[in-house]
């Protein structure tokens, strides 16, 4: 960030005063460009006893599958969002159930909120987003071909918590580590 | 937002290739400027029967009372935002719970996150965002003198969870009426 995209000035990377975070801010017109971690809204979609995920058409992780999930819009609850992206990569309806999963990835300024949802019909298929969308048992989920560490904790969570009989909240980070990254749920 | 922060060109608000919502956008160097939803992380200070409260020190709603919450920031996670501003605006060291509410504001863009939290002393004083810090009893709650909807809300979820004899996690959204703003539990 170079310029303040309110009048065009060039911008400065100081702290500003009552504050003890560097910002970017505009001498000429004083505005503070906050930049602030995004919200990941998503879907865990229910069949019996099947999870439906998606094969990303797009990068990064081409190729590889995913719950559907994505930012959330300005206008829009979480809960709404965690259905729009699942119509949009899926198009799939779902009826949600709960919030399921709430996972900081600070790393990259993220949070996931995933949602446990029942699928209402069958007629899905892959969106703009997706190669392909598929139904898969807990022996069948691809584990070495998920796109991403949250993915891959929502769906340990939750096979998990079947094996216990009742769901719960998930809370937890994800975290880089020399290997690659890890989810730490949240012990309290 | 009128002009790229990277590049300095004239940015256009249309929608692009392959999206369905108006996006800013730099014709120059085409970046799209997503804007997304901001979290507000906070905590319920609890010290026995009594709930730590923060009159404000800034605008909005100067002089009303809150329970300590602000923006996440990048780096950080969703615990961590709560845990550090609740040390900032009222020097109060918790131990947290648990994720004990996620309401969403479409209207404004927000998401908040509050957790349950014991105050770990009562070494606790404004911060500068604060003109007085002090602990409350539910029946000496000031109701009509909180700043936000989403800090009424937590407050009745939590005192109704305690007549329960439960906590569990209260999800619901903010929404903007005739006359004010209500919350709106989630009904699944």
């Amino acid at each position: 960030m170079k310029y303040c995209c309110y009048c065009r000035a060039v911008l400065i990377y100081e702290i500003p005063a009552d504050d003890n975070r560097h910002r970017y801010i505009c001498q000429s017109c004083d505005t503070i460009h906050y930049q602030n971690p995004k919200i990941v809204a998503g879907c865990i979609p229910v069949w019996e006893d099947k999870i439906l995920l998606c094969k990303r058409a797009i990068e990064p992780r081409y190729g590889y599958w995913t719950l559907p999930a994505g930012f959330m819009e300005l206008g829009e609850t979480s809960l709404e969002a965690g259905i729009r992206e699942t119509l949009e990569e899926a198009n799939a309806r779902v009826d949600v159930e709960e919030l399921f999963a709430v996972f900081s990835l600070p790393h990259v300024g993220q949070v996931y909120m995933m949602f446990r949802s029942r699928l209402i019909d069958l007629n899905f298929s892959p969106g703009a987003e997706s190669l392909d969308v598929k139904l898969f048992k807990e022996a069948d989920i691809p584990w070495n071909e998920l796109a991403f560490t949250t993915i891959r904790a929502s769906l340990r969570c939750y096979f998990e918590d079947i094996k216990q009989g009742a769901f719960s909240l998930h809370t937890g980070d994800i975290v880089k580590t020399e290997a690659g990254y890890d989810f730490v749920p949240t012990l309290i």
